[in-house]
């Protein structure tokens, strides 16, 4: 695939990510009548199928990551040239911004507004290290050793991981910036997004070392063995 | 296949959709007390869970489009015969008109009346845009990449997209007709259902464009290479 | 496979349906806090997920029909001998009373107790019919197209039909019977079970008709071609 | 594999499914407002999820067990060697701690503390017996028929059992003792853990004999032919 078709799909792919989160959170606060529960269901189940539906479609041109940790973790693995890495970031996080601004557009909101969402502090943190551990951790398993069912492994995980942190599980940089950027259901505020952000890194440094471990690649050196 | 066997398998297919639909709002509404939420995940996982059964059903026979824009984006690619068109459109709406018969014989309802659910705006159409945007989107990618997940993929996208746009997401003209005399849960008022239809003519149109773009078809000419 | 391995496959197999379905309804019915909608999701989605389990554990064995009209439609196919007929539908119905008393067992109920759960009129039939026809027109559509696929089409069916039908989808006279033995949320009294008996025989007949002419099969003669 | 890889897989694979356990469950009672049948819907969601992205990720690693009487069954089978039944439980029980310690975390409790949730008495001794018997017959069918579904067999059957069952399905002697360290949603009392351990190990024997004759293995001699 040339390089432009891959990053409009990182960036188109990042955008369907961020409108489906946004937009499925604020339908669902709307709707609830005040039981976060069933609000929550609603977007775990939104959030879930959509990444099914996103992963499908833009796997097989740009990888689907929609996410810099993810670049991150498959540059150093080598799956990809480290020269991509900045622009495939770039991308993600322009597109996340735009899902954002077209989540506001179909709820009648203004396309950006601060969030006022607190979350912060040391359990919260650990929260965004295990989400985003465990995140790497389906990634890099099924890529190894059953690729055709990546797309429904990460999915099924992340809806699981919605409800079993406390975070509701963001374990996505450019996700936590353009979230910032929504004062509704799923917003962070925007001092909080470095903590989220330098948690997420961590999580996802661990996960890489553990499971290139666990699933040594075939052709290539890998830390331990 | 024969024609005919083809005609039968979109208007059956496109009946049992709007029974889908129709009914389970209805049910949805009956039973929820009054907690909109409630009655909209019901809606769209019964949606999502009948779209499975249906595309894994008729897809082989007449490739399951229950759509009148996915059927003219196919015409389009050239994966069927333009003359094919009309005839698939008119057993898609008699098809969706008969669907809604059906939920209504079941509840007890007059077999049609006049929906005055309220459905316009620009942020109604914006929303409709973006999830026949969407449909189209999943549909081609899948169809050219893995076409053996796009009922899972198709599926999963309506679901999501239930919760993620304003107008849950008809993205449909013959199920927005057919809708339009079901004053129901799923209702929208007939004076709106052409601002619906408009907008998704647009969206399917802008996916069909891009998508092609993204996924070239090996065996013939696209647009841009 | 051995007989007496297809008929332990079909009576432990139908128990195990009727487990979930009669367990499901109970612990839901206690749970839900008199929203029937809540209760009615749990049902539907512990019914959908037990029935993808149950049907990948028995299918290879003996068809997984649990169901004595799937059994009638396979054998009018000539997909199974017809003396083996009344000996799966035997071990069915003895399956499904089983399973009912395993899960008033679970819930400190007596064994058996007769519904007082009225559910007949036209509309009432007119869903068991729709809903029979559909689960039939499943099983052969796949089938015959992408078999392997066949336990997660007819799982999401049922979920979805659970939804969509105004009796809540039962489509299966061993079903009927033995709800009939349950005062539950799934139960239905005994004297309603014959209408529903009777439009679940219809609307398999009538499925079985129209699906073996849109997939003649390859290797025998059918009804219309 | 190696032996060091697959004892981290198990380990690693239960302190997730644990942290996936608790973590909803507590998140589910926060957030449910009191409504059990909400809560519990979203902890059999979530554990659902969970299960499928578990099992594919440690799956070929070291079978991805994480449960006492699945080793138990599988070294039966002579699928394992007998010699790595008791490192594989005693890194499975450990990782089950430490999973409920990580969720406990994660919501800002104390990394354990004795749980005082009642469960005893037939009825959930009975529970217990038939959540068991169904694993272990997921498990043997799938594995023995169509190897490549077992995650999703397995996760689908956890999702109907939470519902089926008046326990909500442990099913796994290592789950039992961790969840007995978490006064939560999802605890037990210690005392009441043998109980439900013995009832376990019944269920998983009768299954065990019951499906190694349902499904004789091709190169080895079994119970009953």
């Amino acid at each position: 695939m040339s390089m432009a078709r891959r990053l409009v799909s990182e960036g188109l792919g990042t955008a369907m990510l961020l409108a489906v989160v946004v937009g499925s959170g604020i339908m669902a606060e709307r709707l609830a009548d005040g039981n976060v529960a069933i609000a929550l269901l609603a977007n775990a189940l939104a959030t879930g199928a959509g990444l099914i539906a996103l992963i499908l479609m833009f796997g097989t041109i740009s990888g689907a990551h929609f996410n810099p940790v993810v670049t991150l973790s498959e540059a150093f693995q080598r799956n990809m040239p480290g020269k991509e890495v900045l622009p495939y970031i770039l991308v993600q996080v322009l597109g996340a911004f735009s899902g954002v601004a077209a989540a506001h557009g179909m709820f009648e909101h203004p396309l950006f507004f601060a969030s006022e969402h607190v979350r912060n502090g040391m359990a919260q943190w650990w929260s965004e290290f295990v989400a985003t551990f465990g995140l790497i951790a389906v990634i890099i398993s099924c890529t190894r050793s059953r690729p055709a069912v990546t797309p429904f492994a990460v999915a099924a995980y992340i809806t699981a991981a919605y409800w079993f942190t406390a975070s509701t599980s963001f374990a996505n940089p450019a996700v936590t910036l353009a979230r910032a950027a929504s004062n509704t259901f799923a917003g962070i505020r925007p001092i909080d997004a470095p903590g989220f952000i330098i948690a997420q890194i961590l999580g996802a440094t661990a996960a890489t070392l553990v499971f290139c471990w666990l699933y040594p690649a075939k052709q290539k050196d890998t830390v331990s063995h």
